[in-house]
């Protein structure tokens, strides 16, 4: 691999200057991305045409000097998988023709197997890899249980959560049952991303943070704690690391780093330093700063760069990244402003001391 | 007063049971309330009417055995003083015919006479203190100057905060001038609630937790200090206590607690006895259960209720609320269940040891 910084900062091993990638980089902010989309046809027709997510993915990667690439996908794969009929409405983002809602619906909810009914993702994977050439490394992913539960029970997005935290809290039992299957299809499903190429693992929970942390423990962590215990750790001779994203999960930094993970993604409501200074040694961190920077002026953003920087401090174990997924009216040309700012500023956090 | 349980509790004076009002407990989850709404017109007639405001605000208190009222009024009703045009349109929220971008903006902006252009508002306090008449205290509140400005800059709400956070990272100074009017702005207003009749004041800071700790501290947290220390504290003979609210703002409590306020509002995502360690005995709590669970049923609520009450624990010091605005398709029935649970369960954590 000609930059496998992005997996040696992921283990905490030296490296020459912090990596960078970031969350949604090949998204509507890239005028290219609005080409390929709109040659695609809908946004699923996308996520499935392998041809078209390896385009997407390779974007990026053209314009910014990123230190890894990110599969293009979307996070309700394994729900359409499951037969739950994943639509797009125009300004409505997505929903489900057949929502999770009673006992008959989560028994009749089987675990997909990967390389048939998500072959797509699996092709898209192996292709990007090809593609890629050992350029940087590939980042797989998935949403956790608990975020693919919210829009699997409300049947799209939701403001109140009325219906899945109505299940959580009065049919615990069904709840379990629920997100016991999803945790099996998104363990079989990320094992299969590893094994078709993926050099890396990124979970997102992004809807953690709308719990108390007693359920947040018992719903979503506990979940993810059982996918990390069942992925492979190793392929192609090489350590695959595990990264955990709660969105607004930043006071239980402490319990997610006792999950066997390797890294933890960090929002921006958080200082890096409070952060390191919670996990210590047990794990990286990637993150963490607030998107709507890019919106400001090149020197701006220079000077938040410095500010994350010092806050992480020296040494390995830190993945810049924003705090959540790249805004969509931000000009490109601010992205490379970032990603080079932080490859030239962190240079002196890494010498030896 | 007949019931002062409410104040007795923000100042941590011992109390026979802990006290329970709901943020948004004058709302649309009330039929009464749509029905009265339907009445007034647009949302704008009712809010500036006071005889319609004074209406709604009872309307909780006579199905439910609530502790306190708290004011109907928008937290809009400033920047509509200000000349900016409030108005609302139909699923999108508010909006601002005159959003403030530029120095020209910022420099027009008035410091609204609260007697005079939110004379509606006044008005209303006094009427309803009449009509409460002593039954239980009056909360006066308002939005925080970050809170108001994103509305402000951005013309309506937002999901980047791309032209708010855009002022804040490249033009400070003006960020500055625009929140110096607003603490000068809401401490008047504020001031003429109280001695309009308000008993207890709330400041609602929805939006300071999209903000980086840093950015907090300089331009929600600092402007929230100024307030507090210009307002009137004592009125009738009794003290006015102030309660802040950061939506989000958990890991800023300690510093929140130093402003010289008397109570912190603590949303669902904090255990109650993590708060309680980290303000120690400079303020009281108010919070904070997650205003989802009045989807499940009344054996759900009660048990939930049970575990915030010992998640406080004993002594007094806890106003029992929602950690957030009560949800609009909750049944009331299920507040009733919850109000009378609060007041049921809490008696053996107010008897002398």
């Amino acid at each position: 691999m000609k930059n496998d910084r992005f997996l040696r900062a992921l283990l905490r091993q030296p490296v020459d200057r912090t990596p960078i990638w970031i969350m949604r980089q090949a998204g509507r902010y890239l005028p290219e991305y609005r080409e390929t989309r709109s040659r695609a046809g809908s946004f699923m027709d996308l996520c499935t045409n392998p041809e078209f997510c390896c385009e997407v993915t390779l974007q990026p990667l053209e314009r910014f000097d990123l230190d890894a690439a990110i599969l293009f996908s979307d996070i309700l794969t394994i729900p359409d998988a499951m037969g739950l009929g994943l639509y797009f409405e125009q300004g409505e983002g997505p929903r489900f023709e057949n929502p999770v809602r009673n006992e008959k619906d989560v028994e009749m909810l089987p675990i997909p197997d990967p390389e048939d009914s998500l072959g797509y993702v699996m092709d898209a994977v192996r292709l990007i890899r090809r593609e890629l050439d050992g350029r940087v490394p590939l980042i797989g992913f998935s949403g956790s249980p608990w975020t693919l539960a919210t829009y699997m029970v409300e049947g799209g997005s939701s403001k109140d959560y009325r219906h899945v935290k109505g299940m959580l809290f009065d049919r615990p039992d069904l709840m379990h049952q629920v997100l016991d299957k999803l945790a099996a299809s998104v363990t079989a499903y990320l094992n299969a991303q590893i094994l078709a190429g993926a050099q890396a693992i990124m979970i997102f929970d992004t809807w953690g943070g709308v719990l108390t942390p007693r359920d947040y423990a018992t719903f979503s962590l506990n979940y993810m704690q059982q996918i990390v215990s069942g992925l492979i750790r190793e392929n192609e001779g090489r350590a695959v690391p595990v990264v955990l994203f709660t969105k607004g999960g930043g006071f239980w930094l402490d319990r997610m780093a006792d999950t066997g993970c390797d890294a933890l993604g960090v929002d921006w409501t958080m200082d890096l330093a409070h952060a390191r200074q919670t996990v210590g040694d047990r794990v990286a961190l990637q993150g963490n700063m607030d998107p709507s920077v890019l919106y400001a002026s090149p020197d701006r953003i220079k000077q938040e760069v410095q500010t994350i920087l010092e806050s992480y401090g020296s040494g390995s174990g830190h993945v810049f990244n924003l705090g959540h997924g790249i805004h969509q009216f931000v000009d490109p040309d601010h992205v490379k402003v970032l990603v080079d700012a932080v490859h030239e500023l962190s240079v002196p956090f890494h010498q030896e001391p």
